[in-house]
């Protein structure tokens, strides 16, 4: 019997509160799901991961396949022990970061070959492979390989990537072999195209996945464009299956996706953000390198959950941003990721509510009142 | 009454068990300091550090007067409240890192002027105004500001540079102005001369410090010169006051020097030594980026008493670091600074039963047996 499953406990409007049941533990959905690019989520221990709120953490099958290879990790007892993570872990396909970073791609029908950004050894990556690694990473959720355009695109070029990946599809549905302690989700492409659109979901229900991820959106469209094609998709999609709007995003990007039924996030944001002196809070985004902050003896928001944020002034925040220690890249990620699950949280406590549109309107207005007043 | 006292409460040899008192809380000795150079312990929350067993802080004036500078830490409560360290906090006089670090360095009866390494802007460094600074920083162990010579030197110039620390010395304690919630310390200098060194603890005990740093050691000499400086003056100094050795060192200089009766070190060895990828256990000194790691699944450690050396692979650490990512500074720093402290605890423990010589040479032996044999 799968021992990976999906309920839908809540709904409100599009909007969906639900419960992703799986061996390592159960995901909370709307969830977000910060990234261990590469064993680790950067600048943080795994407890203070999860203290943050984190059910489930994202891992990079391109990193991981490089360094330090997947085989490697397998024979260290997988992904989980190798980190010191024990709860689920969602892989993607390799595809993505393969088109954004590595050198001498080529792309067939086949799959693709390419050469690692860090020594320029040769790999190949195949709907096959793809899952084999994310197999020996033990994985929880696992990705198919797809292909992801940039946007704009001409709908020719679309059309050629979507059926690609539908035939991708299929082969990693046969090749994941239906194992039962993890899941295997299908990725709808179609770029901003509602008919391509449709057509990849289509095309991957047909097939059956236990989750459905839509891809090759936040790659250069506009906020709107991401908005129109998820109101279109979404309805597309099967009810009773999680949906994984991939590398995704801003807090308002979330916010917005939860409201059009999306269940799962991803992004390296808030971490990236924190390591560059950038923290998210209830007032929106705050830049700590200001020279607004240098002489501020308020904590940054003495009203947080986050003890964090409570602890230490401004002016120290920003010492150590302009000091570039490490301890700021530590302690702005530990805020953004509580930040990214308080909202995430917020919007499952609305949906029981029946109250999002209220939650989400009242989160924007805060947002766009901005950051307490210059002392 | 003096609110910061001394106490021996057992010898072994020269080496001696004590323990400071101050309004801010104990400090056992042999004690290391870790050092929080711009207000933070590198890549470490000041829980991370307490929970290593340290029980004080160096903080550097030099790079605290330059960001976020002295008047600026006072206006936000102090050192203590600005980076949510309440224990004790011992500060240099910023006089060796104006000479290693600042440019345009000149150099007078009065003090030493200098131009700041990061932007350029001018300074002045007088014993008073290095009194006044780490007043201001709320320091509860000052140190008077001396002139700090490189080794090899002349004797002449050595002389020169001893004597005019005294005077600073003096100096420095009417600056001070005896207050009661503070300590200041003497520094002794005089190089690897004895009488030189002789005669500036003669001076600067006629002078009175609630204890007595030495300077001017680990400057480019032979670990065998500074035994030999250490073996000399420690009997010249007070036997009812703390003793600190400045700057020192790794594992075995400090081993060495609390046998010879020095009671206080600092040192960012540890830290830096960990965000290179080195780290400190009773194996002595593992380069974790050495490739016999890479396949490891043992632990650093496992018989440890610091669950950061148990709960992962060597091949997961050797990953950290040839990835460069933030958690393995961050891991190798704990484990380096733990190790510090457990090897000052061993001290504490060999000196109050009478057997400092045995723990040392068990101690020796265990480093010279190296790490364990590859797999
Ligand atoms: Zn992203
Ligand atoms: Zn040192």
């Amino acid at each position: 019997m799968k021992q990976v499953t999906f309920s839908v406990l809540a709904t409100d409007g599009m909007g969906r509160r639900g419960r992703i049941d799986t061996p390592r533990g159960e995901i909370n959905t709307p969830a977000f799901m910060p990234v261990g690019t590469a064993g680790t989520v950067k600048a943080m221990y795994p407890e203070q991961v999860r203290e943050t709120g984190a059910e489930i953490l994202l891992g990079n099958t391109y990193h991981l396949m490089l360094r330090p290879g997947a085989e490697r990790v397998a024979s260290l007892g997988g992904l989980h022990d190798f980190m010191d993570w024990q709860r689920p872990i969602l892989t993607d396909s390799g595809g993505f970061q393969v088109m954004s970073l590595a050198k001498l791609r080529k792309l067939t029908e086949k799959g693709v070959t390419f050469k690692s950004h860090i020594d320029g050894s040769a790999y190949e990556l195949t709907p096959e492979r793809s899952i084999e690694i994310q197999t020996l990473l033990d994985s929880d959720i696992i990705m198919q390989l797809d292909e992801c355009l940039a946007l704009p695109a001409e709908r020719k070029e679309m059309e050629r990537a979507m059926e690609l990946s539908l035939r991708w599809a299929d082969r990693s549905k046969t090749a994941f072999n239906n194992q039962q302690n993890r899941a295997l989700f299908g990725i709808v492409q179609g770029g901003d195209d509602p008919e391509l659109r449709a057509r990849s979901a289509a095309g991957l229900k047909s097939i059956g996945f236990d989750g459905y991820s839509i891809g090759g959106l936040a790659v250069g469209e506009p906020q709107e464009v991401m908005f129109r094609v998820l109101s279109e998709i979404t309805p597309e999609l099967p009810q009773d299956r999680p949906r994984y709007l991939m590398g995704v995003g801003k807090p308002d990007d979330i916010l917005g996706g939860i409201e059009r039924g999306v269940d799962m996030f991803d992004c390296v944001h808030p971490t990236r953000a924190g390591r560059h002196g950038h923290a998210y809070t209830r007032f929106g985004v705050i830049n700590l390198k200001n020279a607004r902050h240098k002489d501020d003896p308020r904590p940054l928001d003495e009203a947080s959950p986050n003890p964090n944020c409570r602890r230490w002034s401004r002016a120290y925040l920003h010492h150590l941003v302009r000091t570039e220690e490490i301890l700021g890249a530590m302690v702005l990620s530990q805020i953004n990721l509580h930040y990214y699950q308080e909202l995430t949280a917020g919007t499952r406590q609305a949906i029981e509510a029946g109250r999002l549109t209220d939650f989400a309107a009242e989160t924007r207005a805060a947002w766009a009142a901005g950051d307490l007043p210059t002392l």
